[in-house]
């Protein structure tokens, strides 16, 4: 009898370290562009992981546009870049989706009111006992699913549209209809792992990284209209910000430069996935 | 002899999904805050794992604040808020923490000219065959490291400065006393997975989410002067931005309100991280 232990780490967690550390040697230069990459048995003894776990590694780069696959020559490092992305700047993305000419969708998972968060109740000031219209959407960019945005508006402001108003019009815009002076918002950038529900929503993988945005947003009197926090797949949307490096006082500082429609950074190439190349336009939401 | 197969989900990949799936409620507001959480036998139940893995989940978020543990009593969600974490704006990370009188410091883990890959050849504007002075660092705020930096200079800006400088002197500082007129940047921010390297030297684990930034900083005649790619650990540090709605033609946009260092958000509240509320001052990099 073999006295061998089962092994502590599973053959997809296995596929994930892989890829993960020949995605950072990519995007770190340390595997330089154009390069062969080492052969599959080669990486296999050097991972200590199965063929099979290596050509799967290896499609999901070449799936992100990282390596190149030549059938009978070998796999090859692209460059780190990534130009499949929506890329907007932090403001205005919906606009800029649809001046781009892409066609977004909404899916509306869940509409209803509900007692806020006390974060939610205390970012967006509400009294005792005050309620919350709470919304959770999917946002779709030609088909492909790449946000999912979880809102809360007091009720008082929320009971001025319905649940089907929030499918066809964005919610901004439901809420300067309702009479909100929207005035201001503070944008906090993180990121975090995907949970099952949301992986599925948003067609990706259980533990895949996203890009988070919380954003509060006030009226001209300085009180709450909305709170969102939401969620993006970084390989489908990125955010962009371009800086000036300005003098203040004695020391120079960088400041965001006014935005404005931001196109594709000049190094983005054609996108990777045909079905986020469509054209026909269509109403959004946010 | 039974024909129970192995599991095809490892353990630790259990306890994972379970965190993500408890903190992806609290954050979305299905957990409502302040409520009492299942009992650790009904958690491992529902999800069909054991107490310890329920444990082991109850603990990450309870280190990460979005649960409260009361011995003899049970577990609480806390409020949905990360105020844990460094906040600044976009631009001027390391004065703002020096501003707060953070104690920061830098690990450079390697320093040495090379050849570019193409997307940072292109992104700088080299000519053919021009090489690179490349640094990879680690930024600690009182003594905790939170951010990776891959940093990519020309070498004719390179080699003004040297390792020694660099491990003492904030790279744009080097760069501005080199003669470089430092005028613009590209930013671009996503979020991935941390390899088994980075995610080594950041303290965490591999796969977690990270913040990730490309910055493409220009002189005043567009040349490329520094190409950055940095991961941040979202628990330690998230980007933060003003907006104001303004008129843009009939419509109205958001726009970046005119940068100013940032404190903590309205509802931040005592730092969890004891470890992290020195008050030295410390010269910084970066």
């Amino acid at each position: 009898m073999t006295t061998r232990s089962q092994p502590m780490v599973s053959e997809p967690r296995k596929a994930l370290r892989v890829y993960l550390h020949l995605k950072d040697r990519i995007l770190s230069g340390t595997l330089a562009s154009a390069a062969r990459m080492p052969s599959e048995p080669d990486l296999a003894i050097e991972h200590g992981v199965s063929r099979v776990t290596i050509r799967g590694a290896l499609e999901r780069l070449a799936e992100e546009g990282l390596v190149e696959r030549r059938p009978g020559s070998g796999t090859y490092v692209r460059a780190a870049s990534r130009s499949g992305a929506i890329v907007a700047d932090f403001s205005n993305v919906f606009t800029h989706l649809v001046e781009m000419g892409r066609r977004t969708d909404v899916r509306l998972i869940s509409f209803g009111y509900a007692s806020p968060t006390p974060a939610v109740a205390e970012a967006l000031g509400l009294g005792p006992g005050e309620e919350v219209q709470r919304s959770v959407r999917v946002r779709i960019a030609d088909g492909t699913p790449f946000s999912y945005l979880v809102t809360y508006v007091p009720k008082r402001i929320g009971i001025s549209y319905s649940e089907a108003d929030l499918r066809s019009t964005p919610l901004l815009e439901l809420l300067e209809r309702s009479g909100a002076r929207v005035a201001s918002a503070r944008q906090t950038v993180g990121a975090t792992q995907a949970g099952p529900e949301i992986a599925e929503a948003l067609g990706t993988e259980t533990g895949a990284a996203l890009l988070s945005i919380t954003r509060i947003v006030k009226d001209e009197a300085g009180a709450g209209v909305e709170y969102l926090y939401a969620l993006y797949r970084p390989d489908l949307y990125e955010l962009q910000l371009d800086l000036e490096r300005t003098k203040r006082g004695s020391a120079m500082r960088w400041a965001a430069k006014s935005p404005v429609a931001t196109g594709r950074p000049a190094n983005a190439t054609e996108p990777r996935n045909p079905k986020k190349t469509g054209t026909g336009k269509r109403k959004t939401t946010r």
